[in-house]
């Protein structure tokens, strides 16, 4: 059944390739978006090099250049390929990549359906939830390199990942109270979940709608990105050095607000949620309408009467390690412990998160100009 | 009583700029620290914009250009001068901004003498206070700034700042539970420390003592600096981009370490308590030495019974709003608030800090790199 | 026989591409080197755009974005695509540029074949040339991107541009005296050769053979990287903030000095002419040596007395109009003018130059640090 | 009478610090502006290292730190001050600094007034003339820097060094041949001017004024900034970049020019000779007014015939070593040769110039973009 699973991932990530020209697996337009290809090897690098090599006597290695090149931030493992040249690695080419995959799946087959033990799917079951992660960096590091091409180009026209609509609105109020924190189950959870704590909530409401397009527009209008006074002050410092008008992907043509999506350019739909918008954005937007972001907390107690999985969700937490935190030995403890810093806490999930990747314990973080996330904003408010 | 104070804490600035030749009261070395001649003008006019212009009728302005080149961050108060140029501001000269601080003070004194008014006095004391930390700002941007001369100028012989050694040791035990946290008294306090609230606490120690040079020479002599292990990602970078190998002013010289202090370039004296590392240093080395930093509400719990003051103690907590945070209408809103994200706070107080400047609510915050306030580690470890 | 020539151009156009796999043709490794995809594209707007539109009735555009795309420098004909993002745009695909050039050949084959005029027919020949000159880029660019791949792909390994030997050895002497300088023919020239006028040189002598790579590793062992005496003070800058020690490719390994060429990573041959070098690097050489660059009107008078099309050959002449220099009316008059500074001439040709592209009157002009090109060192002496 | 002239340039420098305050000597703009205080010791250091110290047995040394802090660019002579860093040392002091040149002075009459030997004689020649060049560097960097400062500090109120008006007006004619380039004389020169030899002119006229403010201020009416075909490709880069309007110093104000000078902001007076525009600018403006600059050699030929030095005037001409240059053992040999790349030639004089510092054979550079010299157009025109 693991090896189901794995299959069913592996397979999905290739589906997601489908509509892809050659020429569009190559290019890394900045330094934070990979390139299709290399997230297709990398997830299977992490299968080569954390399970096959260790675990399988005599297992042939694929090609031994492939390690470095695909490698990603794994200092334990040795030199890295500088994540700012990806971008300029034409060789080996995206059908050889394809093999690479072929081989480390018949090895992973043969290895799933003959070895049970634990250490083995623990492992497994990472490089699946890590190869999770990568295909929806695939989808948005791609729509942000397609985004350059002026001439829009489409990746599937029933594709968006920005037209979905709340189903829900109101109010919903969390009493003020002692409180569980992180994952207590028994399945899968990433080390950052871990060490389950109490948590001190004072009175609180969260909207149970995320901002919609159209609420957004009523902020751009009313001059928000040109007041000072909305804003962090580095969130302002950066509106101004890359002068932000708008969410990522808008583009104010004759008039109208059109957005990039992976359909094509379309119009600005007032009544969709709100999306691709930075932690400055959200934090300034809530300033601007009386409200606050819901710490991570707050979130996470509320989950469960919220319908939530639309947008990564800001949240007014940084990413910090919970009280108990402990890092795993060898590189797989590399995992989340060391970027916890100058990063803010995403909850939730977005339309581009893998089907079965999503917890209310799950805790996404990324520097807080990042845009390039499905990530929307859903507000608070002391009561 | 109030006025009494005031002079005090403005003839208390000056006394700090006893040593100092005309020429070091104008460089800016790097945009975070300001020259003395900038720091002596801001204070004055932060009481002439927001005290004497709106309080006292018919009140004379100094000089109306001061407005422009000696405002800081307030935005609400029209065009600043640029941060990054004020050491090329040669005029005004060093006398005239005394004399513009004579200016002030004559009208203070009157103001003070004939107005009781509530709100004029927390203004007051707000100007104090704000006055007391660009004291101790001067202190360690005038020891930048001096730290770059090869000749290492002394500022004072009997004032190196870093000389002070541990008088307590062992640790002291929290045990875990709900604490109130924040300001609860009647005098004066930041906005940041406001809106008191309870926090749950697992079981921790602390250190009694802070760390000293000794024990960190020791992190030093096994490479923790070359380690990427103990260091988070972007702390590492740091390490590598700026090529650092020790805390800020030491110099290793034929084999022995110095460092520049303001009272010249002095033998590292293993016993005192470490100064000027960066948050990453404190993390790195907490996680060489399997510890870990304290939360602030840790320290906070903890500061009745610890020995604190010598060191600004960097805590393991992002600089965020507590619950319930709310900001001041008008230009004394901007002081604190915008400045909460990508910061780790800081508690305690330092050698620099003025004397009567300290709480143990009082939340001080710098970004994880900056070394050049008199910042130490003091460790913590769950139970 | 214009049509002839054109179609022979653009086939060794793609006969270069040959060894190519679709991955090559996209990415752009820095600002200056452009991807092939481009180079095919780009050369073939500029008969579209400058002849196929202006001269033919009619005649379908292939795709409107395409003048967009595939614009240079040329600011008369509208916004261009920013140089720095050629490397992101992944659609139109390879086989669409092909495609565009079938196009265009087609409307290219008619116009010839129907239309004597003379203006088409300079304009065509002016075509032809452009496109030989990116034939030389599309090659240099191409070496660019793959030396930065660790796996050293081979091009083609019979194709390393740079293991020619010379011919020739000893030193040509030219006497004082007034010589005319600048194109006189009737062919085929660009517009900074003309405006033929007289320069009086002084007695001279230039080196018969160009530098060979054993001759410049004598100056590497010497430590000539490392004696700021040999070099100009910028050149001297540049080796030390880009911490240059040997010509581009160059890579020691294991004590053994090896390049990276067209056909692979190879031992360095001594007896090979020296490539990829800096007119920072040929100036420090010439002045290690004793000796210093020739003139381009040094070299133009001798050339017909030289063995020369090896090398590009760093002159000691900045890159300047000629008296009596005038630019051409409209987009084509900014082929060459707006390039006369900063900029240093080379003479001769190189490996890499297609057949036919060369002469003696022909100058070639690069930024002084630029080593990407197939750039050797010819000596010269005061006599 | 060397010693006489010593004198009389040691008393014009100081005499040209009159007007200032200490907090002037200090601050260091950008980079290739240098402090009074630096310039003041600077040219000491130069006399006490180069002759004192070879020179006179048993020199006391002033200070051994001020080699290290008041070296420039000479690397022979041991590790350099950072130049990006001149303006953070406030140690020594002004006063300090005065003594040196006291104590220099001191030394050099006994020398002079003992030794008269002709290797000492040519050596204070050389002396004389640095320090006259940085008497105009003294004078240009600080007008630079006070004009940064908001409040228009004026220097001194008849000292404006951009008011003269032209005296002359028409063409020059120069007719084509072979002419003498390069100092023939026997009194001092820089070794750039030496090695005289010919060149051929070609029939050319030089305009017997120079431009006029009022003449630029059509330029800049007309659109000239804004539109690229007047510009050079970096010159049209840099406008942009560093979204230039007009000439250095220039501000429009409520509609009208105004002007930064030592004397104060005042109105842009149309009659006035042009003065702080860029190689880039210079040429833009040729282009515009269907003109072009002047070479060095066509401006040395007709100079004799010319009104000159009120103005620098950038030539159309390359700083290179002329046909047989040499540059002299040691660290006096540093002085002009390694500067012979990327910059432009000015020739001629400017009213910041010292008396007596000019010949015709005179050869002045600085990079393109460089505005703040007192810098100007001559026109020229092919016939």
């Amino acid at each position: 059944m693991l090896y189901q699973r794995y299959r069913e991932t592996r397979a999905y990530t290739e589906s997601l390739c489908e509509p892809l020209e050659i020429e569009d697996y190559i290019p890394q337009a900045v330094e934070f978006a990979s390139p299709p290809k290399w997230h297709l090897a990398h997830v299977t690098w992490f299968f080569e090099e954390m399970i096959l090599r260790p675990h399988v006597p005599n297992y042939p290695v694929f090609d031994q250049d492939f390690a470095f090149l695909f490698n990603s931030y794994y200092h334990a493992m040795g030199p890295r390929a500088l994540r700012a040249e990806r971008g300029v690695i034409t060789r080996p080419t995206v059908a050889q990549v394809y093999q690479y995959r072929a081989h480390v799946d018949e090895h992973m087959q043969r290895l799933l359906q003959s070895d049970a033990s634990e250490s083995v799917s623990s492992l497994v079951e990472l490089g699946i939830q890590h190869e999770q992660q990568h295909q929806e960096l695939l989808l948005t590091d791609l729509k942000y390199v397609l985004a350059l091409n002026p001439t829009f180009p489409v990746y599937r026209s029933d594709f968006s990942l920005v037209s979905n609509h709340n189903q829900d609105n109101g109010w919903l109020e969390v009493a003020a109270g002692l409180y569980p924190i992180g994952y207590r189950g028994t399945g899968f959870c990433f080390d950052n979940e871990l060490a389950s704590h109490q948590v001190q909530l004072s009175d609180v409401q969260l909207s149970r709608a995320l901002l919609s397009n159209g609420e957004y527009l009523a902020f751009i209008e009313d001059g928000g990105y040109r007041d000072f006074r909305h804003w962090l002050d580095e969130g302002w410092a950066w509106v101004q050095r890359e002068e932000i008008e708008a969410p990522l992907y808008w583009q104010h043509i004759d008039g109208e607000w059109f957005y990039y999506t992976l359909g094509g350019l379309l119009p600005v739909d007032p009544k969709a949620i709100l999306a691709h918008v930075s932690f400055y954005e959200a934090n300034a937007f809530a300033n601007w309408a009386g409200k606050r972001l819901p710490t991570e907390f707050e979130w996470e107690v509320a989950a469960s009467q919220l319908d939530w999985g639309k947008r990564w969700e800001w949240s007014a937490s940084a990413y910090l390690p919970y009280p108990g935190f402990t890092i795993n030995e060898g590189a797989v403890g590399e995992y989340n412990g060391k970027f916890m810093v100058n990063q803010m806490v995403l909850r939730g999930a977005s339309s581009a998160t893998s089907p079965g990747h999503s917890r209310t314990t799950y805790r996404n973080f990324f520097h807080p100009p990042m845009q390039w996330q499905v990530s929307g904003i859903r507000l608070a408010a002391s009561v």
